[in-house]
């Protein structure tokens, strides 16, 4: 893609009241703008990183054997009544239309999906199943003040698994937690994401939370030093114990939920009257499980995570681009003629690059490109040709740089590069 | 994908309170589900055709030089009363929160992606420019029976373009027209759909709206004998003669807008001040456009046309698969086995397939198979083995079969199939 071709451009301030370092980042980058206390358009650079992570969901999700479906944000009232959470939840968005029909925007789907499968589950061979989505979702935040880690309208995957009897549903548990895993390592968290215990709610003694450890995080959790797992601030207070390995000594620190895997059981096969015939002709309840993951979240705990005083760093596999190329203007008509071709030779060899075409000093350029946060960057100018080098590569993330020779065409490289 | 394997079936019969052909064809054939009147969950089966119809718009959008971009669907009150719309508009859900902040949830973006480029444009050197979105809308229909033509919630694609000046307006505006025309034969509903005549309202003489003549249409447009052009209701009203060649002679016929094209001029930009500096400094506003295409409501009216009464009937572009596999049950093995290698060699080639692998009878699977639509049946049984065939080939649309013999395997095969 060409900067001169894409309508947005950076900034050397964030708006005045927007206070979280995601969001400061990201909007001085180009990548989100605000329209409204927790809520953000995703501009098109922002728009690739989301896109990216929900495909790095989306095929964990896969291979878990879930099905991808979409259901809508406007709930009707009933649905909501049938499990007591019209009342009970307090930040849910609340419609009435010109005819006194009240509906919800929903906050998440057991209300749509519960009575969705219940039509095609009579026995146990339709059993197990798991569905998910990646679904615009709103909650009425009175406070949202944290940029993309809390919003009012969010991007979230949300996974329902529906199990014979609580084994299965351990297993399936476990499956999912490995692919979470699996996920924030992708996203380059994965060392700041710690497994927490956190209240089970009426039906488990625990359930899961994902916290990523970050000073902009509105949680707090405190680390086993035995056994490196977190517990959140509700469990620590019934008990001074870590329930997996039971030490004693916590660190405390502020982390944001960027994930959650929750054992309902049969809280909302009671509502809904959910039953499947087992092998002996016996009714029985379908056993549940829940298992979010914030996809504009996770964006934002990256940037949380991984930013510096400079601007965003992004994970190889979520950057907007792998590449972003710098031409230094030159009166020299050379200098233009090899960016262009280093550009079309490496879309060629298959790479996304961002090319700074603009007439406009090097050092923008450059500052630019730290702010953006694409993990190489590539130089070309009249220093370049005068060394005999291809370009020159400078890792965003160390600030290393190396001279690539002539003979290094675009074809042999591999990515990430080794430096 | 395996039939087995997803957890949709078909019904014999839709929801008793749902007339429209679309949505009564739909949910039988486990595409979508009625959440609500006027709001529907995508089903597996049905998410995959919506992201290929997706997909195409896409790819034309691209090839007009437009950027992705997703803007929130919650709004605040303060852009829509900057337009008049927050009156205005009937059909507006308002929403509004403890502390008594409203929003609209949004029907169309001019009140978001005006303010937002804003931000970007300050010369003639930022223009043109043009941003599109896939989003899911809401409106507050009063009456919502006609399934995915009219919805409460509905995703539609959104494109907004900015001008220096009208000329340039009306050259990107004809090149929006094409590529719908090029968008609607690829549904293979570019025969059935008629560029229209509307009202241009307080700004243009007229605009246009893409309509697609079914019976199952909520409008009645006017298509002239001599041009075949149409017009609508509103605009017949007033002059009984076409718009275009000045002919009288009309046919009266039910239709439904599929997408509409709209010089908005300065309608926004008045209201939001987007102006720029042109060439010679002076300051100017911005000339816009808007776009829009229904996502569902187009998936819905290629139903309407090509759906016949043993079921839906998908176009190749679109078909959720390419082949619909049967394998007639059988206590010979080899059945089996012939079907699963056909399966594997069929994916291994490239090509998407359902395969029915269900210990149901060969009755259901046709009848299935019948009303699921996708483009190709193919069939394995006794009888196959017997013929010395690798598969029976049926077209879902013309009824045809043909023998495919043992030496054409699958990667000599070439999609559409040559009958």
């Amino acid at each position: 893609m060409l900067y001169s071709k894409t309508f947005t451009k950076t900034r050397k301030e964030a708006p005045k009241d927007e206070v979280s370092k995601n969001a400061k980042l990201l909007i001085r980058a180009g990548f989100i703008d605000k329209l409204s206390s927790g809520v953000y358009t995703y501009l098109p650079l922002g728009l690739r990183v989301l896109r990216k992570i929900e495909t790095i969901v989306r095929n964990e999700m896969n291979a878990l054997g879930a099905e991808e479906l979409l259901m809508p944000a406007l709930n009707p009232k009933e649905n909501w009544l049938a499990t007591g959470r019209w009342e009970s939840m307090d930040d849910l968005y609340k419609i009435i239309d010109a005819r006194g029909k009240e509906f919800a925007l929903a906050p998440t789907h057991e209300e749509v999906v519960v009575p969705l499968v219940k039509q095609f589950i009579s026995s146990y061979r339709d059993l197990p199943l798991s569905v998910y989505q990646f679904q615009s979702k709103f909650r009425m935040e009175l406070r949202a003040k944290s940029g993309l880690l809390r919003g009012r309208e969010f991007l979230m995957k949300d996974l329902y698994s529906f199990h014979e009897d609580e084994e299965d549903l351990k297993r399936f548990y476990k499956k999912v937690e490995v692919a979470y895993k699996k996920i924030f390592n992708t996203l380059e968290i994965g060392k700041e994401t710690y497994r927490t215990y956190a209240s089970g709610g009426s039906f488990s003694e625990y359930s899961y939370e994902f916290q990523t450890v970050t000073e902009a995080g509105e949680d707090t959790i405190y680390i086993c030093s035995s056994c490196d797992i977190g517990i959140n601030k509700e469990i620590i207070k019934n008990q001074r114990e870590c329930p997996s390995c039971t030490g004693e000594d916590f660190k405390e620190v502020r982390a944001i939920e960027v994930g959650n895997i929750f054992e309902l059981k049969t809280k909302f096969s009671d509502a809904f009257d959910l039953n499947f015939k087992d092998k002996n002709g016996k009714t029985q309840k379908v056993i549940m499980g829940c298992y979010g993951l914030g996809i504009g979240r996770a964006m934002g705990a990256v940037v949380e995570v991984m930013g510096d005083k400079k601007g965003v760093r992004w994970p190889h596999a979520i950057a907007p681009f792998q590449f972003h190329l710098i031409e230094v203007p030159s009166e020299n008509p050379d200098i233009n003629a090899r960016a262009k071709r280093l550009y079309a030779d490496l879309e060629k060899a298959g790479f996304e690059v961002f090319y700074d075409d603009r007439q406009v000093s090097a050092g923008i350029k450059f500052s630019d490109a730290d702010l953006m946060g694409i993990p190489y960057i590539l130089t070309i100018g009249e220093e370049t040709v005068k060394k005999g080098l291809l370009v020159e590569l400078k890792n965003r993330e160390s600030g290393a740089t190396r001279g690539i020779p002539e003979s290094f065409s675009p074809t042999k490289w591999r990515y990430p590069l080794s430096m």
